[in-house]
């Protein structure tokens, strides 16, 4: 009997998925039936699910074995009351590539001060300070999951001394790692450039707020593109402002779009990108689709299972 | 008897490096006397020199042992028809690690299409097309010196597929190394995006001419923190306003400063950079030249000599 999966993702990404999702359960061996009727949700096996998609109360599914997210960050379904089925989040080697081709590639532009030449006045020659070389810059993550640990390693290979936190403390040969509210505090003081690629949980909302930001070294640079409300937006305008944090590139933000009238926007400091670092791409993204639901039916451990509690 | 050292180079320079020589012969050992003053050249044991410094006649300096450049490009230099004593390149870490940084940096900047984000109006969300992984994305590097590698080896790192080419075919095992006028055309061919770090000879100048731009992939990327004159300026600008090189980066050029007027400061496709890429660092540079005079001194052959015949 065909394996019953229902997409309750958007549209436009079932016309970009489908035809991956298809190769890859032919290429499994697995006799699927894969469709968007939502109708008969007590036979449904699996539910591939996004955010925003066109279902909501996942209670009628109740023989699902899996609900696997096409999204990284789960925090919009895991506080979903009616979400009692096993829970997978994305971990979609593309998007975590992607990631790493974004935060080096805006790592290596503060470093160089890139924007500092290319938006000044033509015909003007004149050289910026030179920056110190990689190996005396610090490069700080806060979030040392998948997505961090990646791009941590490899801004350390490319020569920054690289530290990182985590609530649980880690261990790695590349990334100096610390924990608790006192290495948080080290990570912050030491490092010339921040990047923030936490969950967002109660514990991470507002993380970085006056206080912290204030602990930083004067005209450090910061890198979010984890989740917007990681930041406390005033306190980082302020900060701005006042040249306490030099120059921020931001890509997700507590509204998006961003609204026309945000000061992001209009800081001079400031470079928005529209959520584009954390971009899935169906196709290495729908193979991690299939063998999760290959290792269901294999009645083989499920990858990147959730941790309710935790909230990621 | 002391050691006598002749600096040939610039003011500015002479106060950013004498301490650090003083401080690296104190630790090699060395007595020597190191001074601006170019009375007595016969009694002048090494040279150490700068293009554009006080001296232009190398002739009175016949018991020379070794002229040292301070500058890697060496081309202004060996084509001096007074120089007849042995010639080192400065062969500088900081300034390998630097144009490493410079590189990549600029290589991802391409890659991100960072510019499209930075220069569009404020309370614009669109996105552009997510770029290719760094995995689907060619670069390739004309000259595998010890910049071109190093700077190759960092983008294979990152994951990018490097191709390389150089007069003598090289074999590394992260860039796929070419040779000959067929793999010239071949790396040109294949790359999305075309570094250039070859040195400055009669057979590399205008390499980069109209025939080989118009055997580019439509749309590539070029990034030249080489020479200027390796690349034909008039094809150049042609191809940037065709759409047959998407974007530019240029950072060496015919005339520096670059002339008001000249074009490249008007293309909106094109990053001018004043000549930064390669900064040779005083600190991490004199050590070099401590280590060359302590070889002489010792009776070891000296490091980076020039090849007079190849002019580099």
């Amino acid at each position: 009997m065909a394996v019953r999966i229902l997409w309750a993702g958007s549209g436009t990404d079932w016309t970009a998925w489908q035809p991956h999702l298809r190769d890859g359960f032919a290429r499994a061996g697995l006799d699927v039936d894969l469709s968007r009727d939502p109708d008969a949700p007590e036979e449904v096996d699996y539910l591939v699910y996004a955010p925003g998609g066109p279902i909501s109360d996942l209670s009628p599914f109740r023989n699902v074995k899996l609900v696997q997210s096409t999204w990284a960050g789960v925090e919009a379904i895991v506080t979903n009351k009616t979400l009692t089925q096993p829970l997978a989040r994305m971990v979609d080697p593309g998007l975590t590539e992607g990631m790493q081709d974004y935060v080096l590639g805006h790592v290596l532009r503060h470093h160089l001060n890139s924007d500092f030449y290319a938006s000044r006045a033509p015909r003007d020659w004149s050289a910026d300070t030179p920056p110190p070389l990689a190996r005396s810059r610090t490069v700080g993550f806060l979030g040392l999951g998948e997505l961090g640990m990646a791009c941590a390693r490899s801004v350390a290979s490319h020569g920054f001394p690289t530290l990182g936190w985590s609530r649980k403390l880690k261990r790695d040969k590349m990334v100096t790692c610390h924990a608790g509210d006192d290495g948080l505090e080290q990570v912050l003081a030491q490092s010339d450039i921040v990047v923030l690629l936490l969950p967002l949980t109660a514990g991470t909302e507002n993380l970085l707020d006056a206080r912290r930001i204030a602990g930083m070294k004067r005209g450090a640079s910061v890198i979010n593109p984890g989740r917007g409300p990681l930041i406390d937006d005033d306190a980082m305008i302020a900060a701005l402002k006042s040249g306490q944090i030099g120059q921020a590139t931001l890509d997700v933000f507590r509204v998006e779009p961003l609204p026309a009238n945000h000061p992001y926007w209009h800081l001079e400091n400031v470079l928005v990108t529209p959520h584009i670092a954390a971009q899935t791409r169906a196709e290495t993204a729908a193979q991690v689709v299939v063998e999760n639901i290959r290792r269901g039916e294999a009645g083989e451990p499920f990858l990147y299972l959730v941790d309710r509690d935790a909230g990621y």
